[in-house]
């Protein structure tokens, strides 16, 4: 049965706008909300429950809908106003899912191998940083990505946006730096702290073990306890005018380099 | 001699309004605006010719506005309203630098190695990715970037502000692709095509000799006029559930591959 609303003020309207737009109330209802076929799609294969699935039927096909449906999902149809009250894409399917935010705890992580490769970012300042850094995790079929201090929730629109789906093709945690380490040490994962101040370069390193690569943020770099807690300091050589580089390419060369040594 | 504007009216502050906003207003008049202290002093570094320093004395000293000044360059004391037109940042530092655009044609590039190493991107389709590559470029120093069928003009306010001032401290040339093909033919420079159809891994390249690495758009990747002309069309291995890849990301794997077999 498809339900259809057609009031902004509906209440279930009220509360999607809230989802889409705060941090807190993702957290405290446990939901978030994914839009487009191809992401809503990405969610339900990487495990999530979708609840909802909210469509506007001049946008999209019902069949279209219905291929995105689990068994418990319920299909609202809604008018072009709450449609794009709802969407964030100016060119948008015509498609948005409700769904339930995943277990991304520390514990939750299950590797397959003994020698992981999990890339971590502490604190990353932008969204589409962690976009970036999810699909080229997803690129390289990393074990796990850690968030360590997240600066927003994971289910943020920007980084699902700019993930491009990628949120959910990863296992992905968050979790303290204190937590993280305590987390790597049990596991006896080599931790290496890409850092400007390192004096190892990056390439002369073994990743063939278990190895957890960690980039701070672009301004500040990473804390001290991680450097503090650090198996090796590793640094990318920089021989330009400026001692910068985007934080999601810095993970970039550091991954492929681990997955090169570990022929692919 | 310090000149003062109080107006918007003024036909130099509308001027610079059109230089801001418009690329053809920058080609025309070949000029174009920097922002902030550090991109304006890694323009003069970088050989631009800055012809006015705009600033307003409430956010900046007279002193760090002389520290930038060359011979034949005017000074502006504009009001706060005046800059606010002007300036594209929120946080910003009360100074502008009205600077002429440099010779960026293929002709003029220089290498002083028999072996150069270049970036090259096909019509990239966001200036913060132009700006990431820059970064890039800036990073592991290698000779040149060409931006090939470019869809913007260099000096977009966005590349500027992407490449935080690396647009300066690179040799950067703008050229058609085939304008570029037999730039690097006639030059004896091996083009290696980023192509997801590509069946050799980077990994296996021999990037020690003369070497352009070509990246394409991330919707479309290149055009069959790069893979016809290619020495080898190269492939990162993908292994993910979502074959793609930050534009950016990708570049910086290639280049560092190439720096490390090259010893840095």
């Amino acid at each position: 049965m498809i339900k259809k609303i057609s009031s902004l003020q509906n209440p279930l309207i009220k509360q999607w706008v809230t989802i889409k737009e705060k941090s807190r109330a993702r957290k405290r209802l446990g939901i978030f909300m994914v839009e487009g076929i191809r992401e809503t799609s990405l969610a339900l294969k990487g495990g999530c429950a979708i609840e909802t699935l909210i469509f506007n039927p001049d946008l999209v096909s019902v069949s279209e809908v219905e291929d995105l449906k689990q068994e418990n999902t319920q299909l609202i149809e809604v008018s072009k106003e709450i449609y794009h009250r709802l969407a964030y894409r100016a060119t948008t399917e015509g498609i948005l899912a409700i769904a339930k935010s995943k277990n991304n705890t520390l514990e939750s992580l299950k590797f397959n191998t003994k020698t992981p490769l999990i890339l971590i970012a502490e604190a990353p300042e932008k969204p589409g940083n962690i976009g970036a850094l999810l699909r080229t995790a997803d690129a390289a079929n990393i074990d796990a990505v850690i968030i360590a201090n997240p600066k927003t929730d994971l289910y943020n629109p920007n980084i699902i946006r700019s993930s491009i789906g990628c949120l959910f093709t990863n296992q992905v945690a968050t979790g303290t730096t204190t937590e993280i380490i305590e987390f790597l040490n049990t596991n006896n994962i080599n931790i290496y702290c890409a850092a400007l101040q390192a004096s190892s370069p990056y390439y002369l390193q073994d990743f063939s073990q278990a190895t957890a690569i960690i980039v701070g943020s672009e301004a500040t770099g990473l804390t001290k306890e991680w450097l503090r807690h650090s198996t090796k300091n590793i640094i990318i050589p920089m021989q330009g005018a400026i001692d910068s580089m985007n934080v999601s390419v810095a993970a970039g060369i550091l991954i492929f380099e681990a997955k090169r040594q570990r022929g692919f």
